[in-house]
């Protein structure tokens, strides 16, 4: 790719997003009190919010998440991973991004934040901590997950958004949250609620230590030395936990490892999943580039990003495949074939990020490859934002722009991404 | 079709039931200690077996239930569910067809009834009736789910052997086992180890019903005026509960609905699945031809078996469709416009079971056309058994014969009871 192409790249990456930020705000925001039609703004809230001085005003807000092709909400559920990483990402833009540094961005973030922090976690017998993993729209707890994973994203969106309210109480809940996920995941998971059985032994899954590696980053980004040091060990035992995954004599990354770091049995142990395998590529790129580690750099980019592309790459029909058996057995996963969107957008992080890192022009052709497979295949030029899930052949399978796992974070992210790290290239294009 | 047509779909019926049965016994057991080279059979059990007079001999079998299109283990993980109907299904064949009233379809039934027995039921807080989802191959349990199928398909293994073995403990068992479910869905489901959540609604799954009254059917048949009366209730109840999920004037069948049979919001309530629909629809004609009510039996028909069809077969492509939502909506299933085995069983059992009760044509018509869908796309003819999952297009997607939810049961089932169907429509072809 040249740097016209590059430059064209950007102009795209940048328009998209415009577009994805635009498709959310339009349809996502729960909004039941109705809007002014003059300014845009729902005035009874804003009323009640200056009379009340409390959360009260946001009772019934949140983000709606089960968006169709064309914008309709089909469904009301309000998903808990999706609500903490909308808040992330709307915090994140008007940080960091100028031109997202707009009031309706920041009323989405804290609007979306409060209904997170006063309805997301439930009181349980398991611990005060644990989080519902579904609500419905009024806020009730429906379905919890015995996973780490809702606490996970209300962590990421608490720290994300005390940087931008300075609440220094919303930080303190997040570490505190961090310290009993903690706890679940190196010291007992029995408050997670699900009951040891004889038959089970531990494992380490990649997307374990691959999203506490994302929260160590997350939560020590800018906060000084002391932080840092306070999850330095904790980063630590991420990189050795992600490094166990590496197996076959460096050839295969595999999803499930036993807690020694040996292959497991069974379909189980055999199982592959590129977009998680280049998700944690450019987390430990960040770590190796972040703590000066080459060799952590250097087999970031091997085993993490260039080898989940080269068996994970559809050669018939391109597109990431979502799952693979390592021994070329069929997955039992009945998607195992088609192309989601995300780990087509954890792709073009990576590759752009290993190449903005080394320069080597043959990761820029694999970025260029996987950018071309993308964006002829996911984005809706009709209705605006991405499809998510298209069959091996590339058809779109399922037509939501949104649904319970598909929300506004790795589109956007993948773009806010691209965005910065093109900025960079075209910058420093010496 | 006419009767020569009706004869050949026969012969076909019978020679793959022959295929899938063989497949199974040559595949599935888990003959740990080996087979004696000439008789093919285990020594080593058989000796055990006479020295200990116990279930020790079995200690390391059942079946294998993960087989790889070529008839290869691809995992020994050992699925209750799978169990269960495995032996039901060997049993029903020994107990009512000539040609398997054979020695090694027996000992696969004992074999595997014993290994059921022995560890399917885990020691819980939560009540001693509990059954695991998965085990280890030696048996240990490694995954509970929060609801009642394994228990009902041990009932269904149990009550079956019972009926081969003229073991009364074991006919007991299976009563026992399902007092404590019925006490779990009609009193209180907290046993099943599911927290109660401020956002859920109990919900009349059409699942539940369905299965219970399988049950009922299994429990009852053939075991005299006590055991119907003792059941006859809980039938009825099941009758009232499955007609409940008829929906919107009775355009619509709904996989859930609320207690009190009315719709519920999003996409739980608009969820349509035509292959349970299709399988109620055929335990309903059988309940409606043994009690005498054609009232029930007009409405298993027309709602059940031909509505069904109508919205759930693909017109583009052919062949049934997994989900749909009621109202147009892409269903969030991935899965949705797959075309899966068992549906397509199902619907060949109620098509062929209507018209020999009805003796209309136009339901032959569609019998014949499902037929020819699945003849033509799912059996495998190079390694025998029938492939499970295709796409909607009707290629290969999953290319395994057994996995966590296909095993020797909807096939053999459906060839069972459609050979059955068929010997009395030619019998009677006046």
């Amino acid at each position: 790719m040249s740097v016209v192409t590059l430059e064209k790249c950007r102009e795209d990456i940048r328009k998209q997003l415009d577009n994805v930020v635009d498709f959310w705000l339009k349809y996502s925001l729960d909004r039941v009190h109705g809007y002014c039609l003059y300014t845009g703004i729902c005035l009874y809230c804003y009323i009640v919010q200056i009379l009340v001085m409390s959360s009260f005003a946001f009772y019934f807000r949140g983000f709606f998440t089960c968006i169709g092709k064309d914008g309709k909400i089909y469904d009301e559920l309000k998903y808990v991973w999706l609500q903490g990483r909308q808040v992330w990402m709307y915090c994140r833009l008007y940080r960091t991004m100028d031109r997202f540094h707009k009031p309706e961005i920041l009323e989405a973030a804290t609007v979306g934040g409060a209904f997170l922090r006063k309805f997301a976690r439930v009181s349980s017998s398991s611990g005060q901590w644990k989080c519902a993993f579904c609500l419905t729209r009024d806020g009730k707890a429906l379905k919890v997950q015995r996973t780490i994973f809702s606490e996970c994203f209300y962590i990421m969106a608490m720290d994300e958004l005390s940087r931008l309210t300075g609440d220094k109480d919303m930080q303190l809940e997040a570490e505190q949250m961090m310290e009993q996920l903690i706890y679940w995941v190196q010291v007992d998971p029995s408050g997670l609620g699900r009951p040891q059985l004889p038959g089970e032994v531990p494992i380490n899954s990649l997307s374990v230590p691959m999203m506490l590696m994302c929260l160590v980053q997350q939560l020590t980004e800018g906060r000084g030395q002391e932080v840092a040091q306070k999850y330095k060990e904790l980063g630590n035992w991420c990189v050795e936990q992600i490094l166990q995954h590496i197996q076959r004599a460096g050839t295969a990354i595999l999803e499930n490892v036993s807690v020694d770091g040996s292959e497991l049995p069974g379909c189980q142990g055999r199982l592959q999943n590129p977009g998680h395998a280049l998700e944690a590529g450019w987390f430990l790129m960040l770590y190796g580039a972040q703590s000066g580690d080459k060799e952590i750099h250097r087999t970031a980019i091997r085993n993490f990003v260039e080898l989940p592309y080269q068996y994970g790459w559809d050669k018939e029909h391109g597109g990431l495949f979502y799952f693979l058996d390592v021994d070329g057995h069929c997955p039992t996963q009945l998607e195992w074939s088609m192309k989601l969107w995300w780990p087509h957008c954890e792709a073009l992080i990576a590759f752009l990020m290993a190449y903005s890192h080394t320069r080597k022009p043959e990761l820029l052709e694999i970025f260029s490859e996987v950018y071309q497979y993308t964006f002829s295949h996911f984005p809706d030029a009709e209705n605006g934002e991405w499809f998510g899930y298209l069959t091996q052949e590339g058809k779109v399978a399922l037509d939501f722009k949104g649904g319970p796992f598909k929300g506004f974070f790795h589109v956007p992210r993948c773009l806010y991404m691209c965005e910065r790290i093109l900025d960079d290239l075209l910058e420093n294009k010496d």
